[in-house]
């Protein structure tokens, strides 16, 4: 079968979301690490601390108090990579080739943080399934609130989610978590982040570009098909239940990429029925959980959700398939990372395990309870 | 001037090369940094040791013991990511959409390491610049031997270059260096790789296809073209000579990324004068010197050359301009890097000072001399 030839061989996987090739070299690991060891997370940290910015009742960096949530609580990021207002940029004129070499635009946009829990020693992880369906539903509500009023799932934001929306329409929402130091998380504080721009980014612009170009060649959707086929095939699968299904993709990059798709064809997160939300919310308590179990540690990762954008071409809206994408840095233990760095910069990236190998670990790991030996 | 806007407000910025745009957040480095640190690496080495399995007259980890080596020494990779003999995969057929969505082809090639110098504790920065040269021609030697024999730039290896040219034929060879611990590399001495595989990787890829058509709409270089704006532009211009320019490239990434591109349109390697090979080891002098002394540190980065395809499309060959890219990681200390997570990994890079400011910041460094008080 494919599986023993490419489990032996170098080869090249084609990803069709980005339209790109990747490197895998299955008998790489056998190399002995002497480079650097991260730090795995601390092990015991307080339900409350005094000094975190993002615990209930703490003062934070710029002088706003959080307030006592019991569940999630969002706030505008005090360190914004994009803001609501700035001056304009105007491209010079000039009689050289500055207009084709130095081409710049301005994006403005505004950027939020969302802490997942009020306790601070918690991560998704540990989060009861129950308390990960608010988290969904403070994302699905952040984005429906940033939706031009004329759609249909636009919702005005609840006052609960105390957040006043900009008054300019943008056009993406980026919902992200970067978890752990070796992610350049630098709060242990169970929290996410939400960038939203003018402008579509370039990963999200990549796919849109890629699944309407499939819809339009096959007729069908470019991660329904996907999902589909990887269902009937197993070896990838890592978890599923009859909405969500998690997988290592077949052209995965980090040691222990994961996808999480949903199994119906939906753009959106407002989209979600309810049942849809809790089978969202189980899959994600149980990848997390079994990346804990992987190295017995506070696994570390990027999260980021992929759906249509809030506004602009309506066909982008539907080319896209809800889907998250996880994408942790270790390969081999809690300490020993993987490094995505000369080859992988200057001609493509590369792997070292196949991505049916990283599934078949990860499925036979826990995922209803982390196991807490060494954490 | 676009300098004084863009300095201040959050932009994109296009990068040509790629084809792909990059976010820039100027004001984003105001925050404060709780988060990771990294060790600076080791302040005195010996300059032989024992230990490792690139100094002269040692064992490496498969058995064979390396030579007395005066300048640069190359052999094969003991962990090579691609192979000269293996498997072949074939796709298999199946009544599904597998031909669509799983696709991937064998990868053949290559591996080998270059040691830079005989001296366990140099590096390019400590390395005089007549002892670069023999670096740059002993990869113009391993570029050469590794070109169809019908080539006008094709060498017979040298005995002194101690390999055995592969029996098929190439089409692509990637020259890197992984320097320092935080850029995945494992041991100090002084040495870098070299990957040499069937297909074009990614990313030179990219690069072929947007010079190819750079050159097709406005019948010059883009690489040319770019120099030439850049010297007369002056501010991203890092160091120069009369045959090299080093540069903070107007779509950089990371923090302090710069290129160095030859001033004449040559293709590849084997292209350059006995002037143009001392001109290129002065840059690359000046630049690692710079660098080490922008944060008193041995500095990390990721080093690759781009250059013509070994074999295929001529035309692909024609586009080409030779060119090298560093990627270091650190932003703001020998300590604070910057990491390319969430936001980056899912949506877009971002950077969060400009181009201009870091090379303003290099260029008044001194490019002679490394500062050795904390090294
Ligand atoms: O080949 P090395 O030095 O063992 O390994 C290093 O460089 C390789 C090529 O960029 C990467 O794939 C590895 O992740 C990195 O640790
Ligand atoms: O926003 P934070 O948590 O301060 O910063 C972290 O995430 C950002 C978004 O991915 C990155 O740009 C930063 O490099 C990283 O340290």
């Amino acid at each position: 079968s494919d599986r023993e030839v490419l489990d032996d061989i170098s080869h090249r996987r084609y990803n069709p979301l980005r339209g790109s090739w990747i490197l895998v070299s299955p008998h790489r690991t056998k190399r002995p690490w002497q480079g650097q060891k991260e730090t795995p997370s601390k092990t015991s940290l307080p339900v409350f601390d005094s000094s975190c910015y993002l615990c209930p009742g703490n003062l934070r960096a710029v002088g706003d108090t959080n307030p006592a949530y019991p569940e999630t609580f969002v706030f505008v990021n005090d360190y914004s990579a994009v803001k609501e207002d700035q001056q304009d940029y105007v491209q010079p004129e000039s009689g050289d080739k500055s207009s084709l070499l130095l081409q710049a635009a301005g994006v403005r946009g505004k950027c939020y943080v969302i802490c997942f829990s009020p306790s601070h020693n918690l991560t998704l992880a540990d989060i009861p399934t129950e308390m990960i369906v608010p988290i969904i539903k403070t994302w699905t509500a952040l984005y429906a609130s940033h939706l031009p009023k004329s759609s249909p799932y636009y919702q005005v934001p609840a006052a609960e989610l105390g957040i006043t929306v900009p008054g300019d329409q943008y056009t993406y929402m980026q919902i992200f978590e970067n978890k752990g130091a070796a992610m350049g998380c630098s709060n242990p504080h169970p929290h996410g982040q939400v960038w939203t721009t003018t402008g579509i980014p370039e990963e999200p612009s990549l796919e849109i570009q890629n699944m309407k170009e499939y819809k339009r060649k096959h007729g069908a959707g470019l991660l329904k098909d996907y999902v589909d086929l990887e269902i009937t095939k197993e070896k990838r699968i890592v978890a599923l239940n009859d909405h969500f299904a998690a997988l290592c993709p077949w052209w995965a990059i980090w040691p222990f990429e994961t996808m999480i798709i949903c199994r119906r064809e939906v753009h959106s997160l407002p989209e979600l029925t309810e049942e849809e939300q809790i089978g969202l919310a189980k899959v994600i308590s149980i990848v997390t959980k079994k990346y804990d179990n992987l190295f017995e540690t506070n696994f570390p990762y990027s999260m980021g959700i992929h759906q249509a954008p809030l506004d602009g071409d309506p066909e982008d809206r539907k080319a896209c398939h809800l889907h998250l994408h996880f994408v942790p840095p270790l390969l081999r233990s809690a300490t020993v990372r993987k490094f995505l760095v000369g080859y992988e910069l200057m001609a493509e990236p590369q792997r070292d395990i196949t991505p049916e190998q990283a599934a078949e670990r990860l499925r036979n790991l826990s995922g209803d309870e982390v196991y807490r030996g060494n954490l």
